[in-house]
């Protein structure tokens, strides 16, 4: 018990420094470690596994949607980045650039991709001639770099991994289509894989991502109240494809504009992971995201027989598919039991000689601590079921959470009181007006909107909370990571 | 049939000449186009699910063997690059360097890795402390820059895609062990899922790679004779962990060096895959690593019931999880027969009202032309029987022409007139002398020592064929890509 204690203490309490908290748990689980280059993350083999489980749920939900993957270069040229003046505007203060290549110094600088919108318009002015061409439905699975000045782990680094989808229609209702159908994928994801609540809708004008006409974003609401952006899908228009002279020859053997979208989901989202399901022992993983699902710890394991039959359990497990790993190392159980807490493995099946007497196992669930005993014969059956269980009782608590965190305000004043007494997001009305959305964020401090949540049955009925003209939207106001 | 004549026109033959084909191939194959920056490329959709495959059923069997996968910086600070002086005397002449990062002008520069020896040292060096924090067995498919001057799409680009693995053990023994088990896989893999006969060996002093003590390469043989190093295993001994300052305490409680190997396939192993099986039409893919394995094409497609029963075999060869498509545009099967033949898909599926009527579909093979009438009602045993066939005869064909275009030299003039008159690689006894291997190299143009092969039975009886001395080796020379 002692040692096992000395390894939970490493882990700050969540409500004590949820900051230092989070911390302690990227640290304790080894998800990674910084580099020695400033803001770069070294993603070691626990947190790298997650990306990878993520990559492969997400990839294959992409490409029943009809998704081909590509890979474009590394490098912009500065005159390419500069085709689209909002998306300069928006990317030149924070890219890295290369000015030496080999032993010669470059004519035109090139910097690291922070984003390829402007590389995917370049290839399709290539390659686009006809409406037989269209459409384009392509993602990549890169890395990108933005010279950031504060960084956390997978929250804001300078150099992280996500996927980049970008799309080209033949009509501006057909891109419009796609955007909100990608928007629908990372809903339906992060809901069913990470078992993540999300607060859905558009973002304003002043929040949306430099040079798209919509910005489309998913939020989830961490343990401390906080937002954290976890996907986003854009829709251009053809201002790029235009500015790009991407033009297309319909049936009628007309030059036509096309029209562009763009969707990512990053390494931010395993933050959101750590953040919404974490707790004072570490990690707690959603089974289907979990890249061990079930950690075998015998007990007694000097005893004769008792690494035979863990050995076995484990093999009859794999054959069912299900991700499971011994730990036979010469540690103590309790440091073993709260190792594997730490790292967030949904399941620990404990088999010691009176199990082995017994015809069981003891089973623990990571998330809720509750112990099930089950006979050795019915676990290829009822561990699937569990392990469901687990990720429906995961959303559920962090539905109820963000349910009941979400305050409405029907005036500043109410808005100021609210935010400087409860964590959460704070619902408001809204005349639409820029400026009041300005006012409001410079006087609630810290507070920026998040979205105008779409598919919400809620009537406008209210005035705008800051300048009492008829409202038009509803927003929702966060705190954001 | 003027449509099919004029889509095959666009490829070059290739016997004419073989660096043009090449080039044909890779773009009506639509594998991918250059960039605007130059030597870079993009992937497109058809040659980046090739590479999707290959990392599919590599990235298996390195799991099988312990590898965890990670993911380090795209970016290198100066000073850690030089901490290897092989390795940076090697590197620094074809690396890009960033010197600015956002407004900021960077005190140290950073180079983009052009590999990460120096990457995987660094976080070691931070984290492995005792015996037990070893073996590290990792892995990260990422991308690398190289400020090459000439570049063809795949062989030698600026940019380009692979897996690099690092691993770092106790012992030189347990570390030899790792690369050869490592270059077992490459072996393993090439052979079987791509259907590449190899010759495999060590590579000679001077064709090591920088800062290595033992190279282990596989070479390919093109079409045109040319050797492809299609993919290397590298033993560092303790080189780089010492330069690092990386030494763990062992069982006894003292301070020892730790031993290193990396080794790496990239995407010019998609080069070896088009020079190696393609032909006048176009690409040739093993079954094991094609995106599509089966495309069917509806004859008559207008008239009743043929779309039907075409889509109903494939759903039913989906089911099988055979990759299959079918094409249903609007374009004559001779367009669609000579598209499919350019992208290499192993099998085509014909299926009119007349084959309807008898129950059964035209198979064609894409390697060998062989038409197979079958049963519909067999099609989901026998295709993938037929594709099995095509995997081994498409192996062993390769296999015929390495086999037979081997030549051995007992002199100099020998080797020279062989160097002249045939294509291919040519057997050499030497003493090891590192400057006749120099000698060699520049009196017979074109040739470098590709390998001294492992695993031969060949007896060493003869001289060196430049000094005459008694020989030490075999060695296997040949132009290389």
């Amino acid at each position: 018990m002692d040692k096992e204690k000395k390894f939970v203490q490493e882990i700050t309490a969540r409500d004590e420094d949820f900051a230092k908290w989070y911390t302690d748990v990227v640290k304790v689980a080894k998800l990674c470690e910084y580099s020695n280059v400033k803001g770069c993350l070294n993603y070691l083999p626990n947190g790298y596994a997650i990306w990878e489980n993520i990559q492969k749920n997400l990839d294959e939900r992409f490409k029943k949607t009809g998704v081909e993957n590509v890979y474009l270069p590394v490098l912009i040229p500065e005159s390419l980045l500069q085709k689209e003046k909002d998306h300069i505007k928006g990317f030149a203060p924070e890219v890295a650039w290369v000015t030496q290549g080999g032993e010669e110094k470059l004519e035109e600088r090139f910097c690291i991709r922070p984003t390829s919108e402007t590389l995917f318009c370049d290839i399709w002015q290539k390659i686009v001639k006809s409406y037989r061409d269209l459409p384009k439905v392509w993602n990549q699975w890169n890395s990108v770099l933005r010279w950031e000045k504060t960084t956390r782990p997978f929250l804001r680094s300078r150099e992280f991994l996500w996927q980049e989808g970008h799309t080209l229609h033949a009509t501006s209702e057909e891109a419009e289509e796609r955007t909100k159908q990608m928007f629908q994928v990372y809903y339906d994801f992060v809901t069913q894989d990470l078992a993540i609540p999300l607060i859905c809708g558009k973002k304003t004008e002043s929040e949306k991502f430099a040079g798209a006409k919509d910005t489309y974003t998913i939020e989830a609401m961490m343990h401390d109240g906080k937002a954290l952006q976890s996907g986003t899908s854009h829709f251009f228009g053809n201002n790029f494809p235009d500015a790009f002279g991407i033009k297309y020859l319909n049936k009628e053997n007309k030059l036509c504009s096309a029209y562009e979208t763009s969707w990512g989901m990053s390494t931010r989202i395993i933050g959101a992971i750590i953040m919404v399901h974490g707790d004072d022992s570490g990690l707690v993983l959603p089974p289907k995201i979990a890249p061990t699902q079930v950690m075998v710890i015998p007990i007694a394991q000097n005893k004769s027989g008792v690494l035979e039959k863990a050995n076995a359990i484990v093999m009859k497990l794999k054959e069912e598919n299900i991700r499971v790993k011994i730990d036979e190392r010469e540690k103590s159980p309790g440091f073993k039991f709260s190792e594997q807490e730490s790292l967030g493995i949904p399941l620990r099946i404990e088999i010691g000689p009176k199990d082995i007497e017994k015809n069981q196992v003891i089973i623990t669930r990571r998330d809720t601590r509750e112990k099930i005993i089950i006979s050795i014969d019915k676990l290829t059956t009822e561990i699937p079921k569990i392990m469901k269980q687990i990720q429906n009782d995961m959303y559920n608590r962090a539905k109820e959470f963000l349910d009941t965190h979400i305050y409405t305000a029907h005036n500043l004043e109410e808005m100021k009181k609210i935010s400087q007494n409860q964590i959460g997001f704070i619902k408001t009305m809204w005349c639409g007006n820029k400026e009041c959305e300005q006012k409001i964020k410079s006087e609630i401090e810290g507070f920026s909107s998040r979205c105008i949540p779409i598919n919400s049955t809620e009537k406008i009925t209210d005035h705008c909370i800051y300048c009492e003209q008829k409202a038009k939207h509803i927003v929702i106001w966060g705190k954001s990571y």
